[in-house]
């Protein structure tokens, strides 16, 4: 069981905006960061823009920076607005073979555990995630001088 | 996000023998029953074995039922042992290529959104998700004089 690559994107844009207080940022840097793919990320901040968490502005010296500060962008709204589903189990979407559908608890009782699981995330923002007071721009920084491990 | 097929069948398998009383079912009954490939019910099949949720009896007349009362069998230690992992962002797994690490808050706080969801996943039992007092045999015998939609 795991989020999609789309979600872990998304967490890291938001982090990496959330360390550089309001400058812009372009794509191509956060992709040598992460040393992740231009066209992936494109995907992944055009739907955080669409989402309202980050704004974007055009031209030369443009970039994107977060829409809102870091204590107001709820990590429990990114996932639930990054992931394509939640269909824990395959009954979950439309078209399934399953034979017990109808007669079976199961759909109830992942409800409840993903309710569970949402109710944490909805009790953390972006700041939470930035962690330490000076929040990741060292881990950043380092991570930039020294390159992939 | 989604559990994997593999627990999606393990449940299908438990459920369908929850059914059942003490009669010996085989994969070949269960694999009719939802359409499923019996290779793949095999594997499913060899680890709830493994795990201690089914008994087998072997040749002519043979088949598997569950090893103890549906009600001892806990939703939860069913999905933690059926699914191969829990690495919920790529940072969980050995091999990451997040630049962040160590200066992140994110695993811990996935984390604890997991415990939540294992916490209600504990709550229940394969008796609960079997539902009505007569259980999903009926649902499981109409599907069979059906046969697929």
């Amino acid at each position: 069981m795991r989020l999609s690559t789309f979600s872990d994107y998304s967490l890291r844009v938001l982090m990496y905006l959330g360390g550089q207080d309001d400058r812009l940022v372009t794509i191509a840097e956060i992709a040598d960061v992460h040393s992740i793919s231009k066209s992936h990320l494109m995907k992944v901040v055009h739907q955080l823009g669409l989402n309202g968490q980050i704004e974007t502005v055009r031209g030369k010296g443009g970039g994107m920076r977060l829409a809102r500060p870091a204590n107001q962008i709820v990590v429990g709204d990114v996932i639930r607005q990054s992931e394509s589903d939640f269909a824990l189990a395959e009954c979950f979407a439309g078209q399934s073979t399953c034979r017990i559908q109808g007669g079976c608890c199961l759909p109830a009782i992942l409800n409840e555990a993903l309710s569970a699981m949402f109710l944490v995330l909805d009790g953390y923002t972006l700041a939470d995630l930035l962690g330490a007071p000076q929040g990741l721009v060292p881990v950043l920084a380092g991570s930039l001088l020294t390159g992939p491990d």
